[in-house]
Formats: C-alpha cells, sequence, structure tokens
C-alpha cells in the first residue's frame, strides 16, 4: 500500500512544496523553468560572495528554508529523495553571476548523486568563467568504520549554511568562505534514532519497525540505520547516542572532551512530537553537562526532516567565541530560530516559589459560638451529602458518567478530616475561601473547581461587612463566577439551577428589616423547586448535554445535591435560633 | 496497543519536555515546585502587564515556545491534554505580581477545564488584590451550529499571544490590551484536517481513519472532527477547507470577503512532512488569492500542535494596519518564525531565467576535414557499444543491476541521433562540451553524470591550444574532475581504472617529438590490461562495493566500455592516417 499524503501530484508534489514555500515568503523568489528559489533582493549581493545548495527533496525546510540575509542565496531543490538537474544548478549559479556577484560556493551534502551534479554545474560555469567553489559537507557519526563513500551530509549541514551565511554576509571572500567553513565541518557530528520509517510520496515505507524497536545512525532518506535497539528510557537512548557519537574509536566521532564547548542541535527528523523532542532535549542537555560538556547554544526544532519520519538527530559542532558569533549573527532566514545570544551551560534554570501571602488575622475570636455553629452546618451538609450518595448516582448514571454521589461524598469526608483539625474560621470569608481550596483539591473534576469559583468568589462581598445584604451579595459573586467560567445558564440543566433560584430569593435580604428565616425558607424551598424541574430540562452544558433529552426523565443530580445543602444548612441554623 | 514514544515515563512527560525547552532557552526559567516556565528577566517588567497562558502539554510549541520579550511573559502547562493545575497557575499569577507589574492577562483557548482552573486562581487572585483579567480564546470554525460550549481555542491563540505582547512590551495597560485582544480573537478562525489521530503517551490512538479518509475540522486533542471526506487532491481539501471556514451560513465562519486582508497561519498538527505543509500553504495561497484575498502575511510552521497528528491547520485573521503592526513587531520568542514584513500578496514570486552565454565561433571550417574525421570517429564509438550491449549487460548483473550495456547503448544511440543533426564542431573544446551535455541528458544515472563531468573538465586545457601536450592535460583534467566528485580512485573496480591507466600513458605526449600513434597505441593495451585487471578488484565505489569480492571474478564493465572506447577511437585514426 501506497503512503497517504498531502500532495496533488505525485510528480508535481516537489515543485508544489517549493512554490508554497516562496509564496508565503516574499524574501524568496523562484527562477522560471527551474526547481529553485534565491533571494528576492539578488540585486543587493553586488561584490559578495553568492552561497548555493540544494539537493533532494523531503528535507524541508531544508534547503529553502534557510535562504535569507545572513544565510543562503538559493537553493537548487530536485526531486524528493534526487540530485537536482545539473541544469538548474548552472541556472542558479549564473542568474547569482549575472547580478554581480564576486563567486558562488556550493554548499553540498555528501551523496555520490549531489556531488556529481553539483560537481558538473561547478565545472560548466568554471569554464564559462564563473569564480566557483564547492564543499562537502560529510557530518554523520553513524558509521564507526568509514566506507569509501564517507560520512553522509545531515543535519550540520545547515549550521555550515549559517556560518557561511555570516562570513558572506560580512563580505569575506570566496577562497576564506571555502577554507573556513571545511575546517568548522571536520568539527561536527550528527546521529539519528527513529520510531519510524517514512514513505516517498507514491510509496511504501522503507523500512518496518516492531512496536518495541528503535532504529539507530539512520540517514535522511530512509535508509535503516546502523544498529537496531529495543525501545527504552529516553535518558538512556540518548546516553547511547552520545557514546556512539563521542567514542574515540568510532572513525566518525565527534571530538567532544570534558571541557569542549559545543552548539547542540535537536533536529525534529518530521513526524516526532514536539512533547517528545523536548524530552530528548532534555536528556541531550543533562547527559551533555553530566559529562562535563559546555552547551554554548542548543537549537531545537525541524530543520533537515526525512519526510514524516517520527525521529530525531542531534549534532553537536565544537565551537570557540569566533564561531559562536557567526551562528549568532543575525539572518531573515524563515527556518532559523530564535536562539538566545547567551550560553546554555550555567544558567539558573528555575526561579523560587512565590511568597505566599499572609493570612489575615481572624478577627472573631477562634473557636467562639460562630465557629462552633459553622462546625455544626458543616457536619449536618456533610451528613446529607454521605446520605445522598447512592441516589445521587443513580441519577448520574442516566445522564452521565454516574459518579455525582461518589464526588460529593469525597468532598463531604474531606470536609469531616479539616473539621477534625480544629475549629473552622470564624471570618465568613476565610472560612468559604478554605472551602473554596479544599473542595479544588479534594473534591476534584468539574465540580471541585466550580465550587471552589463559587465559594471564592461569594468571599469576596463578606471582607468588608457581614450582614445580609452581604450574604446576598456573596451568592451573586459566586453564581456569576460560575456562569462566567463555565459557561452554564440557569436551565442547562445543572447545579446552578438551585443555586440560581435560591440567590433570586435572596435577594430580599437587601431590603430594610427582612426576615432571616423566612427568605432563607423560601430560598430553599425555591431551590429544591428548581432541582425537581430539572427533570424537563435539555442538557446545555456539562456531560449530559451529550445526551438526548428523550433520555433525561430524572432531576440533575447536581441540582439536587445543590439544593440539600441548602436544606442542611437551612435546618441547622433554625435548630440553633441564629 | 499502546503508543511508542520517546519518554522517560508517561507520568513525568510534561514535566521534562517543559525542563527541556527551557534549558534549551535561557530566556527561560521554571518556577520550583510548578509546572510553570517564566521570562528569566522578569524583574524587568515593573510597571507592565504580564501575559500568562497555558493548558494541556502535547501541543508544543505552545505554548511555552511563545515566552519572551514582545510575547508571553509565562505559561503553565497541565499533563498531557489536560488543564493546568489552579495552585499553579495561582503562584504563576504571584510571581510576576510580585515582580512589580501592574497586572496580569490570562490567554486561555477555550475549554471548559481551562476556563474553570484558570477563572478561579484569577479569582483567588484578585481576592489578593491582584488586577488579573482573562480573555477565552475561541478560534474554531468547524462547527456550522454553535453549541452553548461555543468554539474551542485552537492555533489562533497564537496569534492572539503575539497581539497581546506586542501591546504589553509597548507599555499599554491591562484594560485596553483585554479590551483590543478580545476584539482580535472575534476576527479569525481556524479549520484542521489530518490523515491520522494522535495518541497519549501509554495510551492508543483515539481515532482511525482508513488509509483513503481524511478527517475534517478536528480539535486539537485527538477529538474526531466535523466531517470524514476521502482523499483527494490538495487543492480540493483546501478549497473545501476554505469554503467552510468563510461560509456565512456556518455559525463560526471568519467573515472573510474579496478585498478583505488576513493573516494565515498553516500549521504543522505535529507529524505531516514538510513537504505537505509546503504544499498546503502554495494550494491556500492559491485559492485565497483567487478569491481575491489580500494576504498580509503567511506564517508557515508547528505553533499549536496535538502531539504527532498527521494534520494541519488553517488560520485566518482579518487584519488592518494597526493590527499589522502588532504582529509584525519585535520577539525574542523561540518559536515565533521570521516573518518578512511585506505583503505575501502582490509580490513577483519569480524571475527570468539567467541569460545562457553565447557560444564563441567555431574557428575551424565547419563541416571541414577535423569535423569529419570526428563523425567517423564518433560513430565507430557508437557502434562499438552498440555491439558491446549484452556483453556490458552480462558482465554487470554480477555485480549492479545489469543496465550498463543499456545505459552505454542509450549514449550510443544519442551521439547517432546528434550527428544526424549535423557536422560536429571542429573546436576540441566544443566537441566535448556539447558532448559532455548530451551525455549529461541522454545517457542518465551515475555514468552520464561521471562521463559529463570528464569531458566537462577534459574540455577546458584544449580551449587556447590543441597540441599533443594539451590532449594529455586534457585527459588528467578529466581524470581529475571524475575522481574529486565521483570519491572513485584507480583501483576501486569502476571505469576508471581504464582511463586512468591510458592517462598516465598519455603523458608521454607531452615530451618534445613524441610520436602521437606510438603513444596513442600503448595508451589504449594499458586502458585494455587495467579493465582486465579489474577482474581482481574488490569494489570500491559504485554499486558493486556492496557485493562480497568473492562474488565478482568478472572484469567491470564500465572500465571494459571505456577501455573500447578509447579502443575504437585508435582505429579509426590509425585508419585516417592522423
Amino acid at each position: 500500500m501506497t503512503s497517504k499524503k498531502l500532495v496533488n501530484s505525485v510528480a508535481g508534489c516537489a515543485d508544489d512544496a517549493l512554490a508554497g514555500l516562496v509564496a508565503c515568503n516574499p524574501n524568496l523568489q523562484l527562477l522560471q523553468g527551474h526547481r529553485v528559489a534565491l533571494r528576492s533582493d539578488l540585486d543587493s549581493l553586488k561584490g559578495r560572495v553568492a552561497l548555493l545548495s540544494g539537493g533532494g527533496s523531503g528535507h524541508e525546510p531544508a534547503h529553502a528554508g534557510f535562504i535569507g540575509k545572513g544565510m543562503l542565496t538559493g537553493v537548487i531543490a530536485g526531486a524528493v529523495f534526487t540530485s537536482p538537474a545539473v541544469g538548474s544548478i548552472l541556472a542558479a549559479i549564473r542568474a547569482v553571476a549575472q547580478v554581480g556577484t564576486v563567486g558562488t560556493l556550493l554548499i553540498v551534502k555528501n551523496y555520490t548523486g549531489d556531488r556529481l551534479n553539483f560537481g558538473l554545474a561547478r565545472e560548466q560555469a568554471r569554464a564559462e568563467g564563473i569564480p566557483v567553489e564547492m564543499v562537502v559537507i560529510g557530518d554523520d557519526s553513524a558509521f564507526a568504520v568509514l566506507k569509501k563513500a564517507g560520512r553522509r551530509g545531515l543535519c550540520g549541514t545547515v549550521l555550515i549554511h549559517k556560518v557561511a551565511g555570516a562570513l558572506a554576509e560580512a563580505g569575506v571572500g570566496l577562497e576564506e568562505i571555502t577554507q573556513r567553513v571545511s575546517a568548522v565541518a571536520k568539527a561536527m557530528g550528527t546521529l539519528g534514532v527513529s520510531l519510524s520509517s517514512c514513505s516517498v510520496p507514491g510509496s511504501r515505507p522503507t523500512f518496518e519497525l516492531s512496536p518495541d524497536e528503535v532504529e539507530m545512525g539512520l540517514g535522511i532518506h530512509g535508509e535503516a540505520g546502523v544498529r537496531r535497539i529495543k525501545m527504552a528510557a529516553t535518558d538512556e537512548i540518548v546516553r547511547l547516542m552520545l557514546d556512539h557519537m563521542t567514542d574515540a574509536s568510532n572513525a566518525s566521532h565527534v571530538p567532544v572532551r570534558p571541557g569542549s564547548s559545543v552548539v547542540l542541535m535537536v533536529n525534529n527528523l518530521g513526524g516526532l512530537s514536539f512533547l517528545e523532542l523536548g524530552v530528548l532535549a532534555d536528556a541531550a542537555i543533562r547527559s551533555l553537562e553530566a559529562r562535563g560538556v559546555n552547551i554554548a547554544r542548543a537549537l531545537v526544532g525541524t530543520f533537515m526532516s526525512a519526510l514524516e519520519m517520527a525521529g530525531v538527530s542531534l549534532t553537536l559542532l565544537l565551537v570557540d567565541d569566533p564561531l559562536l558569533k557567526l551562528i549568532d549573527a543575525e539572518t531573515t532566514a524563515a527556518a532559523w530560530p530564535n536562539v538566545a545570544r547567551v550560553s546554555v551551560t550555567g544558567q539558573k534554570r528555575s526561579r523560587a516559589a512565590p511568597v505566599e501571602p499572609q493570612e489575615a488575622p481572624d478577627s472573631s475570636a477562634p473557636g467562639g459560638s460562630t465557629s462552633k455553629r459553622t462546625a455544626l452546618v458543616l457536619e449536618r451538609v456533610c451528613a446529607t451529602l454521605l446520605g445522598l450518595e447512592k441516589h445521587l448516582n443513580a441519577l448520574d448514571r442516566a445522564a452521565g458518567d454516574g459518579d455525582c454521589g461518589t464526588t460529593h461524598s469525597r468532598a463531604a469526608r474531606a470536609i469531616q478530616a479539616w473539621l477534625k483539625e480544629g475549629p473552622p474560621p470564624a471570618s465568613p470569608t476565610q472560612l468559604l475561601s478554605k472551602l473554596s481550596v479544599l473542595l479544588l483539591e479534594k473534591m476534584g473534576g468539574s465540580s471541585g473547581a466550580l465550587y471552589g469559583l463559587f465559594l471564592t468568589a461569594a468571599a469576596q462581598p463578606l471582607k468588608a461587612t457581614t450582614d445580609l445584604p452581604a450574604w446576598s451579595a456573596a451568592m451573586d459573586a459566586g453564581l456569576e463566577a460560575m456562569q462566567k467560567y463555565g459557561k452554564a445558564a440557569p436551565g442547562d440543566r445543572t447545579m446552578l439551577d438551585s443555586l440560581w433560584a435560591a440567590g433570586q430569593e435572596l435577594h430580599a435580604w437587601k431590603r430594610p428589616g427582612a426576615d432571616f428565616f423566612q427568605v432563607l425558607s423560601k430560598a430553599v424551598k425555591s431551590a429544591e423547586a428548581a432541582a425537581e424541574a430539572t427533570r424537563n430540562m435539555e442538557a446545555g452544558a456539562g456531560r449530559a448535554s451529550y445526551i438526548s433529552s428523550a433520555q433525561l426523565d430524572q432531576p440533575d443530580p447536581g441540582a439536587v445535591a445543590a439544593a440539600a445543602i441548602l436544606r442542611a444548612i437551612l435546618e441547622v441554623l433554625e435548630s440553633q435560633g441564629v
């Protein structure tokens, strides 16, 4: 079976992809008749060295993403995983020569096809009198014994684009740029691991991996790697990678030693999640620093991909200060990341948690009559909820996941445990705030957060005064917060229905001379009626909203619980004769 | 089966991923005891508004990648696809308040858990006297009929981070930022398509798609979308997406009309290849411009992912000039791309191909005796190669893919066809250059490129003079280019072996009074001996290098062909008595 791909045609996908990058980036232009992208400000490059790179498509954002001031002048793209045409390479060289550049450096990844095609175009251009140099990049650290073909060109090539680009932008000549980047290219290594292969559009995946296997030391064209290892923790995989890359007996190792300074690239080979990329970056930083390596810069992202391969490569480049300045130099290249120009190693990576605000001292006598009454109220509320557990769960089974009673019982037990620790605060604001934190943490779920919100908001109007109008305002503030953040409105078949009905009645407390119990009693009855009325409501929010109203013929358990809580409060206060 | 993931543990992966991003980016710090990342230069923010965002992990680089000067002050991350803890949100608010910021804006994606937890932290912070506002972003354009829960927060949220960040950096106050971004948030829409689901670490994929199906209108947590469509060309898929997003009968549409200016985001949902992302970006630009929409900026990359989902989302934000200035404002956020600050629509996207150099006029008489002799030589070479086709293929079957004879015959027929067009150039440089282009284009493969290289390089020393020393120098130049770009050396069992042996003999031409035929004859014999000697060589380059030397007991077909070509040249010249 061939791969599923978002393309218009297999034959045209490399053209379309390059056209898309150019269309989105006004700094680029295509060269007519060729799969070539060039800086659109070419004419500003008179007297400077031009830098051309490229290769097969399928490595995006390489190479066109690295065109820009301070990086590449242009790229020549082949079909997917295929070397570009000699004629197009020559056309690109001519185009940059004709605007008055003083010479061109070809930056070529070490693959036979690329070497031959770029080499031939170079010889043809030189025959026309255009000064053209060529560096062949081989940064692969996979092969412990080198074949004649040498190391493959991998993600490290992007660092060469950067270094050469900074030098060209600084006005350095062709010969010196060629020498400098040739030296830099010898001081780096790259190694990849992958959880999957990739598939060229129109073809099948190039290899298969079992669910517990990881491929190590692979190229960027879907080639299998040098070793297949068992799936392991990322720390262990990174350790194996760094061991291999820095092992002096590996002919293609990077000579990284304790005290070395490096630029680290953590490159998504295409289809790995960025979550995993972060986990792997973390492991790489820790492992390198444990080896005494100084990480000067760390670049994390997608730079040189192998289509949708779910893998990652690590690149290490040995750097000194002059080289770091070139890495840090400005560029407008779209795919070069925003990198902080300070050392990664040696930074303080965390800051102390903020100071928690001091609690205001409780103005009422702790353990006084108010505290005692509050404890009685809370105990009754808890007993009520525990008694309702089975009933609430049964109601919830018809509309949700059947745990509404369990959730409320959990809250009740948490409050009971808390009451055993000592008398509750006498200050209503402190009481509601404490209960808010308790329910949020111990009740859990949306109910915990909603009661937490209700109580936190309700606590505020009671800071200044605790008279009856303030208690009505507290109820309103709680209801408002619940609606605002929970997005439920009265009539949506939720706990809000009971609480809202009660809140409307409590407005009577704002009138001078209102009777506390008369109003509260009316509010509780109204809440109970509202809970019962949810029986006929369609669910407008919460989990029950996914269920057809025809299946809902019981009242909402959240609304029933809220009404029961209000009834419990009323009964204790009446018995105490507040 | 649970998913294969590069993590250390399922429980710790969100912590590790955030730690990795922070470790790689010295501009960030973790807040001790919380899954919170903050700007490391917090203390410089005194007197400014702080911007906090966040949500579940699994959307990387969102949100921590957008922390920096000109974007977010910090983020609070939950477990994968889970809302962050209220305590951590509150800790982040306190931390930015304690450095002297004048207020905090919470930028929250519209999900119940996020709304409740950020809302509760906000209420708690306000109770502590910290000014905190909150905007809830819903940019989803999937649902034609809106549910009470409203539009989901998707990739457009990143644009809000950018706009709010630019305003905060400019010193705008909390209330005004809140108002401005609330208005901007209403002027955008996002729609996703995907070729696959994703899987939370430790879990299975959330849905399955057939090889010919595409999911449209999905969220960023692996939820299925609003519609499943048949796989189609990308142009068609993009047309469907844009139709849906801009359809006025869709309650969540973006009111994009002919003449509208937009910022376009093409967002990789995680595991799509960047090749496909480019194809899709191209289709989106073309489709929008065909609708008369002016694309002010186009951002392509991974901004808000859904783990490794192989999909893409398009976001459209209606913009005017003041808003565009905010999008264009500087930021140090690592994941914000380098975007050119010029309009995408209206740019010239290609430049004319370069001028091809004029051919120097052929100084020798065209069609003269030199041309005639050259034609005779080439005809004999072609006849020889055609006669050898089966023999060369047989030799190649033992060591390669059995097409060496076919490849050389293809070259022979191309030369024959070319000779019919008219007499060959009399100038050796022009002759070799013409043959170089011909072989590169018509012979194909590595052999075509290698002969192309050989002839291009050989043509150069013959520009100034065509005496015998120049012909020896031409041979050397050709051999050098072949070795340099092909990476084969004499003794590697390739065509180079015969040519190199001949070249060594031709050095005799450099001596005064050297006999043309005597030297050439010796060179041909030496080439034939070298071809025969490849029988005992191990392959050091080319396809045969992958085969054990024990299996190779025939001479290399490329070397045999090269020797035969030289013999054919000698025989014609002898018969003509040059």
